[in-house]
């Protein structure tokens, strides 16, 4: 059996997204500032269908390839699908990512309103799930057989999957900024320890620390 | 002229320490999780006129020796001090460390209750400034000299002299735990840049993280 995973990207004071988040702002004020140092690179440009990008000489770029590898089936929250709090816009909204969204396997969105699953293009299918992160996450395990789960976000489901002991490694990338506001990773987690540092890997805009969790 | 710095140990989640500080528990509920690794050091140990512990076969320790050097004055916060939150208890209180404080130098203590200055046992005076940080900042400047000014804490202070522009060094101690409640390091405190990551130095217990600051 496949791991659960995620990797995020927080700031200096363990915010993963800035202040103000909105349909025309789904980071947040400043939020972009977290993200500057991925967009660069090769490994997160081939993901999204563009060209280029630093290499290797990056030692980031290594760090998000292994992330992104034997990825079978991704969760994610209902915000981080679609712009909408509280109700669907109506059956039109398909996702922030175009017709062929980065993922390119089975994709469980928790959320509070059912919705017939549908599929995109290059392999990427949303299903909606509405019972709870076990549930996402059971049905994603299913879907990905001996690979991966990989949690996509926001802070709310990875904070409910690190809550049920339903996520077994994390890659946080910490970006030496300040947003002194917004939606933090690490917040009304209850206390205690079960993380274990793995790796380190020092970027040129961003330190890499991937923690194993038993909980 | 000396460089103002600060080291500071930090939960996963960020808190510096736990929920419902107080009297007999300064530092909060888990707070002592926190520090842990660092009082089996030898670099602690001998600072608190204890002898043994871990030497340089610990990385953590040369990381610990090096922030203790060359400092030639203390500014640290009202809570830090002394228990009592509003008035002194009386003029009976002389800080949480004996009659011979770990500081061996100035020490300047924030608060709003002007108190004459006293000294004790090992070259630690204690002094009381009721106008602000900068204040405290430029007389621990003079009183330092060449060498460096140590901020100790707790958490306000350490927020007042970031924001302020005071801070030029931190030492930030990464232990993987999660406190889950108490009081942050980075909070409330303006957007931006300005945190250079100079040095990662990974212990068995805890990850140090320099930061230059540029505000």
């Amino acid at each position: 059996m496949g791991r659960s995973k995620a990797q995020i990207s927080v700031s200096l004071d363990g915010y993963m997204a800035g202040p103000n988040q909105g349909e025309d702002n789904p980071l947040g004020e400043g939020g972009m500032g977290l993200h500057e140092w991925a967009v660069k690179l090769s490994s997160w440009r081939g993901e999204h269908h563009q060209e280029g990008g630093e290499g290797d000489e990056n030692p980031s770029n290594a760090v998000i390839d292994a992330a992104q590898e034997n990825v079978g089936a991704v969760v994610m929250g209902r915000n981080m699908f679609g712009p909408i709090r509280g109700e669907w816009g109506g059956e039109d909204w398909r996702g922030w990512w175009g017709e062929d969204p980065p993922f390119h396997t089975p994709v469980f969105v928790l959320t509070h309103h059912p919705r017939e699953s549908f599929e995109m293009e290059g392999g990427t299918t949303f299903h909606f799930v509405t019972d709870g992160i076990e549930s996402a996450m059971a049905q994603a395990r299913e879907a990905a057989g001996d690979a991966d789960v990989s949690i996509g976000g926001g802070a709310s489901a990875l904070q409910q999957a690190i809550a049920a002991g339903e996520l077994d490694q994390i890659l946080v990338n910490q970006v030496p900024i300040l947003l002194g506001a917004g939606e933090r990773l690490f917040d009304g987690l209850p206390p205690g320890d079960g993380f274990e540092l793995l790796e380190v890997v020092r970027g040129p805009e961003a330190l890499h620390l991937t923690y194993a969790i038993a909980r």
